[in-house]
């Protein structure tokens, strides 16, 4: 039998508990040794679930063990840079949640305990392994359409998240649109030097209260010459709207919307077919499957990871950018935010 | 927890390992208890990966168990009618891949037997549980285009399985065309009534040499007055190519294909896309999980299994009544064969 | 100036004044010096519209005119293969609508005549010309799919025409299918060598109380050993449904519907799309005109009409096969019917 | 017979010899009474082509005869705004090809001079009559999408023009991007009060040598709070780019390209289709045949232009926007403009 990597869940909420599953049943070479939730209930419904041997509600307890090699970090978002330090310190891979931080001094802590510990660190941003996406971005390094000279990003929700939720977010740029700074910078393998963002709140009055928007247009210039605009909105009424298009000297790709099935409906009214995928958990199912393999082959076979820690600080840097700019009303270069 | 059904699996070659792994980690409700191969080693390899506690090389050491409450038989086509015959005598719940056999007498004493016994037997058609497919049936039964009048499936595989599998196939009708027979009558629910048969050795020679052919196209009459079309193939060299359409007297539905990716090229040459899913394993996992959970939830739940023992005898008879045709060149009323 | 071919049209009916209107507007070598139809005021209002010249109700004295060097046969079917008669005495080159006769003896004379006499016959089979289908021949010509296997070709109407017309139509085979079976043999180039109907009565009773069918499915056998089969509908309630599908040994050719425009609009119930273009006239306005572009310049540049005699020949025989094989329940070679 | 407009035709190059002959040929309530260019032969081969009875080089030979009713400006854009005022002057009613000046004070004082005259006058934004554009704009009206939130404007050319067109087309957002300003004003109804215009040289370096950008991305902010993207580039390899989308509150609509034809084939490669339609001539025909009929309708019913003057202002100050905002580096408001 090929060697497993042991690994251990801290957080086993929604996100948690997928990559507890994928772990568990698709990826062979991984071993789910371990699972930690400050609420207990949900750590130890999943290992019953999961047959995962240790269950814990302190994370310290994971870190701890010497049979734990790796961890997945899905917390929430203010516990994740120092998970990701304490975890580096005790000598455990980390594959953790996006973002890592929306402060950046917090982020390059952790980013400089990873160096120190000389341990492998991804970041999710799970829609690099999405197969459409993956393939756009394939097909544009291999030269299919020259030189990039444009790119467009749409991304939208079905609804939006509770108000609560939206609070405590970081707002649209650092919850939603940093996605999309990631998918600017994966597709064409250039680094975004200026943002320009304008925002509205045409959804719902209350997130604009809680003073962020619910609609954005973002336009990126990129240190290659290339320009790009992201779209935004917290509620496309027919589903997650995801699409991508990337034009360049010789060519042009566009990725369309995956639907639940291919059955059109022809009628005396017209020519109907299904909605997108409806949300996250749909769409991207394989894109997480295919991120945890990712991390266990790479920690596996002592490869950089596909998504380091760099990868995970430069889109909160995109998404500070924004808001100034949005704030400011004026376009914002990288620089300026540090 | 709610109540599992304690299951065995009979076969662990291919198929008998996917729905193995459905079983264990994508249906809940399920519990495998047992596998049984009369090569002991497949099965115990399936056994270690998903931790079944009891393997076997004989399947009538999983019959006797009293813990097993359902099978599902995975093993060789001439096996099934007597599997299904001694399974249910053990009084276990069945389910079958398909065909149950080429021989009606077969199929009808094991049948018999499945009366007589009382216990639920679901056969493995699994393309009726496809997304697509399943949606473009329950738009029929909704009525959305009406009376159905006209019925095109299109089938055709990447490329011919190996000449000794064809010899001992029962030939394209009974080997292949048996699912969309089976699909003909699930889309509009109504019975064929003739077949008319024909077709050719285009892909390659040693098929002809077989006693098969290698590319058909069978007409349909059903008793409803509708008429039907399904051409096959052995070799499509674009991949696997299943799509379906009913057209009725206020609409029609047409499926097509589904791809690994959404990604579209546009260069000087064209537009260009993603081919069809590969395969059938591709192409139907989605399926092949949900007929699984189907079967679970029947017999669970007391009612009638989705694809009952005469959905397994009536593909069988236009298959016969196709070879019937082909050879006689004239149209066959299925009361022709039995 | 390039040199313009001096025109008759007769028959000043709907699809006479099409021809007129492209002849007159869009074809630059061609010159309407004369039109004919019984009905006098029918023909004056086209003459007025278009600038031509010379007027008659007697088809007789457009035959006997010196400048009239072609005519362009638009009156009813009963009176095409004797105007191809008298229109090859005169010496003129002839373009007639589809069909020739439904007597495979009056066209025999009638093509004998224009032997004769030397001139260039052209039969209106226009779905040749549309671009999608014409790419679709062009790309098994080029050799695109290897060697065709299999063609399927789908073509419904959005509705019945008057029940008066379906009496003298010559029933769905020769007044509808016919186009059909022009396009298989277009389509692969290889002979039909038998036919195999099905049909029937699933639209209006009226239709079979004229002892006609209403719906069809016709296998064809090509000599190349291809298989075909040819669906139609008298009422498709989404619009004229015209696709065509050729499978080959490396590759397959769907062509899809024509929509009258490509606005997609998403919304909570689903993805909808225009229907296709409503009917012959609009879905095929560009093979109309190139079609008459072909006569013209086969006759100016003394080159072999595109659709010549045979070409109007073969698909009558195909229809008549196809009556007899639905009336016989068996199917019939071609030779059978002359 | 329906009254009929006379018009003359005032430059007949390429688009004035396309409205003529659509005049002449498709729209029965026009008569083309004159045409006049200054390059005589032009003027006269038109007329000859089309029996159109009166030929000048000089226009004012045109605005004299007092059976013109209406003229169709189509001479080069810097003759436009004096063409404008003297047809005004004169009393004709007045078709003129976008753009009317890049001078505002020159749009203005031809715009009071067709107030003064109580002529009518229409602008050549022809894209406005695409019937797909058009569907859109109706479903958008209609209230299919709610309230407009997002649009956006993809446009891009095959190839770019001639170095010495450039240098005096006024630059990419005056002579490529007006046509998608408008655009973006038609497509929901409401005023952009705000451009931001990013742009490269990517495509040809000449074209930067002569002041200009090749690629561009314009920001659009509506009064209504809706948000818009215009992308733009010189050089699509796979032809004439055309797309528009517009997102709303409860559903969003897409246009897709439109294709020459529908033929998809399928290989061993992928899926392959065909390119969009070449070029505006392929594109807009039907465009430019609608526009022209609507401003025949409108002289004779005495409605009011479709596309007003108004409308053709308003789409210069947002190209003097987006060329200001490049500059300046930061988003412009219209009324910075004038």
């Amino acid at each position: 039998m090929t060697r497993r990597l042991n690994i251990a869940i801290i957080g086993a909420g929604r996100i948690g508990r997928v990559h507890a599953e994928h772990l568990a049943h698709r990826i062979p070479e991984a071993n789910v040794v371990a699972i930690a939730d400050v609420v207990r209930a949900a750590a130890e419904e999943c290992a019953a679930a999961l047959h995962i041997p240790f269950v814990t509600d302190d994370h310290r307890a994971v870190l701890t063990r010497p049979d734990v090699e790796a961890v997945v970090i899905c917390s929430s978002t203010d516990t994740h840079a120092q998970l990701i330090e304490a975890a580096a310190e005790a000598g455990k891979h980390i594959f953790c949640e996006k973002p890592i931080d929306y402060d950046l001094r917090k982020i390059d802590r952790a980013l400089a305990a990873v160096a120190q510990a000389g341990v492998k660190l991804q970041i999710g941003f799970n829609r690099r392994f999405d197969p459409s996406f993956k393939r756009a971005r394939d097909m544009v390094a291999e030269g299919k359409i020259g030189e990039p000279h444009l790119v467009r990003i749409t991304s939208r929700d079905p609804a939006p998240p509770p108000i609560e939720y939206i609070k405590v977010s970081g707002g649209i740029f650092l919850d939603m649109t940093i996605h999309d700074f990631d998918m600017a910078r994966y597709l064409i393998g250039s680094e975004v030097e200026s943002v320009y963002a304008v925002g509205g709140v045409l959804v719902d009055p209350r997130i604009g209260e809680a003073g962020d928007v619910d609609t954005a247009l973002v336009t990126l210039q990129y240190a290659s010459g290339a320009l790009g605009s992201i779209d935004n909105s917290r509620r496309a009424v027919y589903g997650y709207d995801q699409r991508i298009e990337v034009f360049g000297s010789v060519g042009g790709i566009v990725v369309t919307n995956r639907t639940p099935d291919n059955a059109i409906l022809s009628d005396a009214e017209g020519v109907h077919a299904a909605r997108p995928l409806h949300f996250f958990m749909e769409r991207y199912t394989e894109a997480f499957v295919a991120e945890m393999q990712a991390f266990v082959s790479c920690v596996l076979d002592d490869r950089p990871p596909p998504v380091g820690g760099m990868d995970g600080r430069i889109p909160v840097v995109m998404g500070l950018a924004a808001w100034k700019s949005l704030r400011e009303q004026r376009p914002m270069r990288l620089t300026e935010i540090g």
